[in-house]
C-alpha cells in the first residue's frame, strides 16, 4: 500500500515555549533593574474584542491590550499570580511532566500562591495562553477527556522513556486513547486518504468492524461528543501535516451540528489561539434534511433543543452554506434523529448505503 | 521477566450463549406443539427480590420469578418484545456484530416491533439478561463508554478479522481503549503482580509517566469516574484467570467510595449477573482519615454531598470495615479532596509517597 510520509520534523515545541519564556521573564527583569514596575501586556479577551474572521474561519482577538501591571494594587494579585504560573510552565516544559488545570490549582498551594477556586487559575492559565499565543498543551497542561483513534496511521513518540518508538494504530480496533503522548508524537506515515470523525463509540466499534478503514482508505476518531481538545489539535494536525481531509458525522440535531462547527472553526473562548480548528473539515451529517430523504426515526425536540436554534442562529458562522439551511430545517422541523437510527434499515446500512453517498457527496463540497 | 501465563482457553461465549437460546425456542415450539401458549419464566427484579448475599459479597436475586405467557393479553406485548430481541440476540451472536442499547432500539422498527421509547427497549434487554443469565454483552450488546488500560498485558483477539492476532498493552503510553475486542479477547500473558484502577485520566497519565507499571509490577486502569461494565468485567478477569489483585483509588469523597464500592460489588439492578463484581478488590484511597493524616486541601461538602452519604449509611454494604469507618469520617468532617489535592507537596508526591505506602498497607488488608 502506498504510504504518504510526513517529511517534516515536529516542530519542537517545548524548546520554543522555553524561549518565549525566556524573553518575557528576561522583560520583568528589565523592568526591575530599571526601577520600572514589571508588567504583563495581555491580549484583551472581553467579548467586545472577540470577533469572527471571515478569511482563517475562526474567532481571533481585536488588537485591544490590556496592561497588568504590579504598579496597581488592585492587579498586584493576578499579576503574581500569571508570574508563578509562568515560572510553573516553564519548570514543566523543562521536566516534560504532564499535569491538568486541577494540578496546577493545587501545585500553586505548595508554592503559597493563592488562588480563591480553580476557576480562578483556570482562567490565569487562558491569560497566559493568550500572553504567549500558545495553547496550554504546549506547557504540559493537558485535559482529562480522552477519545480515541483506529487505523494505519504510524506515530513516532517524543515524550520521555518512548523518544523514537513507534507505534502503527491499526492494530487495536477498540482504539488507541489520545492524550498527550499522541499529541506531542511525530505523525510518520500513512495510507489513509480521509479522516473520519464520528460522535460515538458504538458508531466507531460499528465503523472499525465494517473495516471503515480498509474500504474509504480511512483514519477513523471517536469524538466521544464534543471533541476534546487533544483530539481536534490531532484532527487539525492529520489535515495539515498529512493533507488528509476531515469529515464528521453525528447526531442528527442542533448539537450534533455544533459539534461538528466546533471541530471546524473551535470556539470564542479559545479566539486567541490557532491550533484548534481544522477550517476546511466538513460536516456530512445527520442533517437535518436527511431525516426526511433517508426516512429516519425521530424524536421530538426539547423545549431547551428549540432555544438552542434560535441561539445558533445569532452565531456568525451560520448565516451561509449547510450551517444556515440545515439549522433552519431543525428549527422548522422541530425533530431530531441519531446515528444509529439508520440501525432501522440494518445494523450496516450506515456504513453500507449511508456513509459511501456522503463522501462522494463530500467531494464536490 | 517472569511472566504469568494463562493457560485456560476464553470459553466461547458466543457458542454457550446460542445453546441457551437453542433450548429456550426449542421450548416455545414445544408449547406450540402441545397447543400451549408459549411462555418465559423471569426470574423476578423488583426491589423485594433483590438481597444482599454476604457470601458472595454482591447483591442477588432470590428465587422468585414471574412468568410472561402469551395467554395474558396484558403480558402479550412484552412477551413479543422479550421473543424478538431473543431472535435478534441470536442474530447478533450468529453474525458477531456488536451494537449498542439504542442500536437495538431502532433494530426493532426494521421488524416492526414496538417499542414505546429506548426506556422500554433497554428493560427487556434487561429481562433477557435475567431469563439467560448472561450478561449483555455475551449477545454482542456493548456500552458507549471507553475507559483505558496500560500495562505489561498480552492479550489475543477473538472478533473477526483479528483472531489469533496478540497485542502487548504496554507500547501505547496514552492507553488501550476497552472496547468489545478487548473485552472478549483471551488474556495471554502478564509479568505484572497488581492491577491499579484509577478515577481520573491526568492521574492515569501521570502513573503511566512516573513508571508505576514498571515500579510496582502493574497495569494501570483509568475508570473514567464510574467504571463502565466492560471495565469491570475486565478487572474480573484479570483477577480471576490472571489471579492479579486490584487495588482502586478512587477522589476522597463518597462518589469516589462509592465508585470503589461498585467495581466490588455491582449494584442492586445488577443482582441477576456474577460478571461485573471483583468482591476482592480494595479501595485503598483516598479514604476520609487520609484527608488529616496527609493534610491535604479540602472542598466543602455539598448539600447533596451530605445527602448522599446518610443515603449509604443505609446500605447494607457500607455497615462494616473501611466501607463503614469512612463514610462516617466523611460525613463528620462535611469536607472531600480529589487525587490531585497531592499535587500541593509536587506533582510526583502521589506516585513517590502516597501510593508505595498504600500498595504497604493493601497487603495486610
Amino acid at each position: 500500500m502506498k504510504k504518504k510520509q510526513n517529511k517534516k520534523p515536529e516542530k519542537d515545541k517545548s524548546k520554543e515555549l522555553i524561549e518565549i519564556l525566556k524573553k518575557h521573564g528576561a522583560q520583568v527583569y528589565e523592568d526591575l533593574e530599571n526601577g520600572q514596575f514589571p508588567k504583563f501586556s495581555i491580549p484583551n479577551r472581553s467579548i467586545s474584542n472577540i470577533m469572527y474572521d471571515k478569511k482563517l474561519r475562526q474567532y481571533i482577538l481585536g488588537t485591544n491590550t490590556s496592561l497588568r501591571s504590579s504598579r496597581n494594587t488592585s492587579q498586584l494579585r493576578s499579576f503574581t499570580q500569571l508570574l508563578w504560573l509562568a515560572f510553573f510552565a516553564n519548570k514543566l516544559t523543562h521536566e516534560k511532566k504532564s499535569s491538568t488545570l486541577r494540578d496546577v490549582y493545587y501545585s500553586s498551594q505548595a508554592f503559597a500562591v493563592d488562588f480563591e477556586d480553580q476557576g480562578e487559575s483556570d482562567n490565569i492559565i487562558v491569560d497566559l495562553e493568550a500572553v504567549l499565543s500558545k495553547p496550554r498543551e504546549n506547557f504540559f497542561v493537558f485535559p482529562e477527556e480522552r477519545s480515541s483513534i483506529f487505523g494505519d496511521l504510524t506515530i513516532e513518540y517524543t515524550i520521555p522513556g518512548y523518544e523514537g518508538k513507534k507505534q502503527n494504530l491499526s492494530t487495536h480496533p477498540d482504539g488507541y486513547a489520545i492524550g498527550p503522548s499522541m499529541t506531542s508524537a511525530q505523525l510518520a506515515d500513512t495510507s489513509a486518504e480521509l479522516v473520519i470523525a464520528i460522535e460515538k463509540g458504538g458508531l466507531f466499534t460499528r465503523f472499525v468492524e465494517e473495516q471503515v478503514d480498509k474500504k474509504f482508505k480511512s483514519i477513523i476518531i471517536n469524538t466521544g461528543g464534543q471533541a476534546p481538545r487533544s483530539t481536534r489539535t490531532l484532527l487539525k494536525r492529520l489535515h495539515e501535516e498529512m493533507k488528509l481531509p476531515v469529515v464528521i458525522l453525528t447526531d442528527g440535531d442542533v448539537y450534533g451540528e455544533h459539534i461538528a462547527m466546533v471541530i471546524k472553526s473551535g470556539s470564542a473562548n479559545a479566539a486567541h489561539l490557532r491550533e484548534l480548528t481544522v477550517p476546511d473539515a466538513k460536516w456530512m451529517g445527520v442533517w437535518a434534511t436527511d431525516i426526511d430523504k433517508y426516512k429516519l426515526p425521530t424524536i421530538p425536540m426539547t423545549e431547551s433543543d428549540i432555544k438552542r436554534c434560535f441561539d445558533l442562529q445569532k452565531d456568525p458562522r451560520y448565516q451561509e452554506g449547510i450551517w444556515k439551511k440545515e439549522l433552519e430545517v431543525f428549527t422548522k422541523i422541530k425533530k431530531k434523529a441519531e446515528l444509529e437510527a439508520f440501525s432501522k434499515y440494518g445494523l450496516t446500512n450506515i456504513t453500507d448505503k449511508y456513509l459511501p453517498e456522503k463522501l462522494e457527496l463530500a467531494k464536490s463540497l
